[in-house]
């Protein structure tokens, strides 16, 4: 904080407030009430967050200044609590460093921040995100057993639904076929659990799942963000509804063969942007890593679905050991009848010193086939 | 928006964006990528988003105008044409209405919400979250119908539970067996879905599940925002582990007895301050009804687990037909042992001309007690 020229971190956000304090609570589905953590750079951490937190801050954090008002208030709900607080860190910086900066979202109204950032003048309010991304970045060992744990379990739900399978299922019963079985296993939250279908291939891989009902000839593919104690697996599996056509069956092992390529480059010392090209050139060049239409090809991930970095052309991050990223190269392609398809694996890894190790259980070599 | 002297509305949130657009993808979970939503005060609305969401704003919106970029895109995500289609929209007022105010989020970095706002000044950007509250308030009898869909579908899953509890379940396998029944009955997503348990009564009602173990004689709540095409239920439940103590017993008849006369006084012309006193009185006053520490004995419900207006003593709305609201009174008393604890009841109803309709299978006159 010091080198960045910050006097506090102001934060409000789930992931930032449990990987610092502990603090765990699904009240952050409920957007009514909201509740800052402030990291003064010198001296202990103070929440001020609504009394009906206060059990929760207790009993899952070690954080002793806690100041509550009641809610909600929207006249001042927590705003004044927040001005006396962070007015009175002011220190040789005047600079507070919040949640501003790319892939951050504030966890509470902007117009409230507005009114802090007023009443604190002239101490500025500045991103302090970048700080967290960093930190957070590189795993604990602690932090890589939680995700192979939800990796894991979501690669054994995945490979135990071809025989439930049939065709003339709806998208949506395939999806609770799977989220049945994944809360059977222990899974807490599946906030992303997208299924797409269509014959000889998807279009895109985060609309459904809808009524859609498959039919002969068929694929479909599921990708689920899922968590076990606060950490994220991020990673799809296909499934073919009878054999597939020889368009898919060649862009799937053209995809696998990808994956395979940035699984045995992806090591300590290796850039983001290099693996990327990795992939790209085992796809065939930049325009058919391009053709997926998804972006990137890979990403952090952690008690985020998706954290920095990106596994792009552009993002030179070097990899370093404890960073857990996903590997997800894709393409488009044209199914038998000349409409456009697209083809996106991905598992997830860690990287050590001298490579990387899977998280997932590894996706088939040949697609799965429901009888 | 000409009464609130806005030019246009700039949306990035799933409720406003599926409410106006009928936008939906689980893509909202992933916060790498956002997308602005712009609601002109004259002619059609712009949608700005990655490319990677054309397919699902293609498949799931009727907006025509549909501006894409390359994302991630840390350096320009969306900001330079989000200035330039703010700026062809400037009209008389000079205003653009965002997502400011109380209980509103914003679905984008505030750096580049702070970069879009002094790139398009001297146009000024004020809070327009209202005029959206003010309109989602009163829901349609398609919106109530699904309300009702997800509410019913709950209280089933809920009455079905008793038989399959048993003393020595830990919360976490209550909620497993809860959630696992509430994904077989086709519910869509329950994000939130706490449990708490304890000697004699719980302590508060947004913690847990937690691995603890139930014993003879504590008592269990569950709570669930749980939706289905889109709509949330949120209520909660309780289950006694053997015969409830008699403190425990006299909390339930006078929870059960506020939430009734509430049913009986809730109707159009009512304010929901009044609504308050209603349940207060039951209570045995103001005190008493603060005592649960909730902050409020109710609040709207639809699109979101939580939405305004508040059961509040200085909330003076009057509810029209067509509002859903949640009728939640609680209080705090002592256990057998001398310990504080809270009990909290609450129904989903829709407000109409002469009463009310409740949404919810009322919760039982006497606790279910687990054999």
């Amino acid at each position: 904080m010091d080198e960045a020229r910050l006097d506090a971190l102001f934060l409000t956000t789930p992931a930032n407030w449990r990987y610092l304090t502990g603090f765990s609570s699904q009240t952050w589905a409920v957007i009514t009430r909201h509740r800052f953590l402030i990291i003064p750079a010198k001296g202990d951490p103070i929440i001020v967050c609504p009394r009906t937190n206060l059990i929760a801050v207790r009993e899952t954090t070690w954080v002793n200044d806690v100041r509550i008002w009641e809610a909600p208030n929207p006249a001042d709900d927590g705003v004044s609590l927040m001005v006396d607080a962070l007015r009175s860190l002011a220190g040789r910086h005047g600079r507070i460093g919040a949640e501003l900066g790319p892939e951050s979202r504030l966890g509470f109204p902007v117009g409230d921040f507005m009114r802090i950032a007023r009443e604190i003048a002239p101490l500025e309010i500045v991103d302090g995100d970048h700080l967290l991304r960093r930190v957070r970045m590189v795993k604990s060992p602690a932090e890589v057993a939680r995700v192979r744990h939800i990796a894991t379990t979501a690669s054994l739900a995945y490979e135990a639904l071809p025989p439930r399978l049939q065709v003339g299922d709806s998208e949506r019963e395939v999806v609770a076929k799977l989220k049945g079985d994944l809360v059977a296993r222990g899974v807490e939250q599946s906030p992303y659990l997208i299924c797409v279908s269509g014959p000889g291939g998807y279009t895109n891989i985060n609309s459904g799942p809808s009524d859609r009902v498959t039919k002969p000839g068929d694929i479909l593919i599921m990708d689920t963000g899922s968590s076990y104690d606060g950490y994220f697996c991020d990673f799809d599996r296909e499934y073919a509804f009878g054999p597939p056509s020889d368009p898919y069956r060649r862009s799937y092992d053209l995809v696998w063969e990808a994956t395979e390529r940035a699984l045995a480059a992806a090591k300590a010392g290796v850039r983001m942007s290099e693996l990327w090209h990795v992939m790209a050139e085992a796809l065939g060049g930049a325009e058919k890593a391009r053709s997926s239409n998804v972006g990137r090809m890979g990403h952090g991930l952690g008690m985020q679905i998706t954290e920095p970095p990106s596994l792009h052309p552009n993002d030179h991050t070097v990899l370093v050991p404890g960073m857990v990223i996903t590997i997800e190269p894709g393409l488009g392609f044209l199914n038998p009848e000349g409409e456009k398809r697209v083809l996106v694996h991905e598992e997830n890894v860690v990287i050590t010193e001298t490579g990387c190790e899977l998280l997932t259980r590894r996706a088939p070599p040949s697609v799965w086939v429901v009888a």
